[in-house]
């Protein structure tokens, strides 16, 4: 018996379920005798709940609706799972679960914290002499992994936002010069401003674009950011200005806990941020009387499937095929990473990265040589790495006016 | 000559500029000379700020792809009229400057204000013997318009709410029993509660749905509110709940107004709500020590025209085909309405109603006979009404990854 394991991890994606269809389809196509999936990542497997992906996935049309479902079917887990050092019972119930289900194969479709978990399991193997082989598949719509080119899952974030701001831009300037109103509109992307700089591809022949993008890699500055509004005002009625969730003024102080009492945190001590379109919103309207409209975007941005890119789908099932065969070959504590060989025409070669460790503890944040720090805005650069990630449209299947989806029904 | 003119007023919608192309398009064929369009509404007007509409709508494909652009093409204005009585001068301006132009047939697309001034209009240019007619078209995505079986513009924004909250429920979901969440997701409404109810179109075969919806009918008590999602949340791990954002407690206040030092104003006196989402997700975080976390689906509702419904979108044609038929025969002081003829098929009536004065001073709200005020739920005759006005998908046109629009360029 071959079998092999996948999880999903960490925040969801629109395409995360994308990869889980790719690793299945491999899986099944290399030979493997069963794909199980662990329900909730590693903190489900560790409770032996798990489930033969045959009785679920087996049909074509449920894996063209997997393709097109957001967010984990297997559902997710925020699980640290700490070094063989400190916890070595929990590593031996692991892989004696693996081996009762005959398991060598573990694929784990996740981020940062998710490749570290892959990591930690490989070396446990290795210096063990267990059979199982562990692989990573990134996902993350923040697009914070180094190493890999981009992430599965950014590109279609990156989508929604572009359309979603080009419908804001359109809603803002429809009072023309008659009324004067600034929405802020904030970004997901806790470090990194991968999201944020994504509304700089509304921009176009028929779309004004934002007047403004502020990411999280230059402190801003709130007098000067003040200032800009001002002097834009001047200019035009309806401005348009981007922020991320994670910005932090010149003092190092995050702006949505300006004011603020106390801030909650994740179940891995990050502090939640949401909220610093109302701060900057409220800063806007008592420094310069104008009028304002904080928009949050919010946890659509990691679940708009129905506005998904194709080339991230696409990629996404990519990412998961690849994981599924460097597992088959007997690969083990790698992660599939992305290279891209040109841009135009936009091509993609799938290899994998030894070190885990190295993309598991960094976050890959957007080079200060492609922020226009000067006007607030990004660098032609910018829009054109992200511009290939965003094309194409997934045909959606529509029911009753809604698009469709597969969810699992145990 | 025989010229027409035509304006868009109020709050932008997805399906405004598909009425404007229906309105275009039947004017032409019916033999105008001229189609102008007013910049800024009955406020450009007064301006002479008027465009002829050949130059810029005469080919097939900017007319396709005005239809596929939300907000107002020829933007919006929130101007008071007021009374021929009090403001004779103004009447005598707007009818000069018809004249100048030989225009004799006025439409006006909008809601209830905008219902008055055509209505205000009409009764001066009968009183005065003035040769022009009045037609207004309605939209708003709110639904409160009274008489019409329904408004364009509803339909669309309730698809984007229905499919949104699809993806909201999946994103909830996914850490299964190991985290308790509770989404509190704000929805557009002042007094009338048809958008909120709209989510309930999330559930289906493949959707859990919302857990609870509290419409702007019924005020909410605040620690029931407080008790139920205590009780779901034993039950069940994510919890979605969706309020109005006019939503008031039962001792009238507004909810977004609790804890707020000061509220804006729009132009026309009305409050700005905005932020009932923040104040219960704080309510209830603080109540029951549940994560929670707010998200307020803003003006997104009334622009995502790249998720549009397709029966909206030529309902929106029709009505403004209608209008112009109307203008044409000689009819004044009367607005387009819609008639179900039947729900299963789903058909529509086009016909039209005097006493504008009528459908301009009343709102439209959800009968509470449709309201499940027990289980703070809908009833099944509120889902049986709206369903039919999300069905169907507009091809959008897209372009380097977002859909593309029609944009003025003067």
């Amino acid at each position: 018996m071959k079998n092999l394991i996948v999880g999903q991890s960490g925040g969801p994606t629109s395409v995360i379920n994308a990869s889980l269809a790719g690793v299945y389809e491999e899986a099944k196509k290399l030979g493997y005798d069963h794909v199980y999936g662990m329900i909730n990542g590693i903190e489900g497997l560790l409770e032996e709940n798990i489930i033969d992906l045959d009785l679920y996935l087996s049909d074509k049309r449920s894996l063209e609706l997997l393709k097109r479902t957001p967010s984990s079917y297997l559902q997710t887990c925020r699980f640290k799972l700490g070094t063989y050092i400190d916890h070595p019972d929990i590593y031996e119930k692991i892989f004696d679960i693996l081996d009762k289900h005959d398991i060598d194969s573990f694929i784990y479709i996740g981020g940062n914290d998710s490749m570290d978990t892959v990591e930690n399991l490989s070396d446990y193997a290795i210096i063990n002499k267990r059979r199982q082989n562990f692989i990573g598949v990134p996902k993350t719509i923040d697009n914070d992994l180094p190493i890999t080119d981009h992430c599965p899952g950014f590109g279609s974030a990156a989508k929604y936002i572009a359309t979603s701001i080009r419908e804001i831009v359109r809603d803002s300037v429809c009072y023309g010069v008659k009324h004067s109103t600034v929405a802020i509109v904030e970004v997901m992307g806790r470090h990194a401003g991968w999201l944020t700089a994504a509304s700089s591809l509304a921009k176009s022949d028929d779309c004004e674009g934002v007047d403004a993008i502020f990411l999280p890699e230059v402190p801003l500055d709130l007098d000067k950011f003040v200032e800009k509004v001002r002097t834009l005002a001047k200019k035009k009625p309806a401005i348009v200005i981007v922020v991320s969730e994670g910005i932090k003024t010149t003092t190092g102080e995050f702006v949505c806990e300006m004011g603020k009492d106390n801030v909650g945190v994740d179940a891995f001590g990050h502090k939640q941020l949401n909220g610093c379109a109302d701060v900057l919103a409220n800063l806007i309207k008592e420094k310069t009387g104008l009028k304002t409209r904080p928009i949050i975007l919010s946890s659509l941005q990691r679940a708009a499937a129905h506005v998904a890119s194709l080339t991230d789908v696409k990629e996404a099932e990519k990412v998961g095929k690849h994981g599924a065969k460097l597992a088959f070959n007997n690969e083990s504590g790698k992660m599939v990473i992305m290279e891209r060989v040109s841009n135009n025409p936009y091509r993609i070669k799938y290899s994998s990265f030894n070190n885990i460790h190295d993309i598991a503890n960094l976050e890959k944040k957007v080079p200060l040589e492609w922020i226009d720090q000067e006007n607030n805005y990004v660098k032609d650069e910018l829009i054109d790495y992200i511009r290939p990630l965003i094309i194409g449209e997934v045909k959606q299947y529509y029911k009753d006016g809604v698009p469709e989806h597969l969810i699992r029904k145990d």
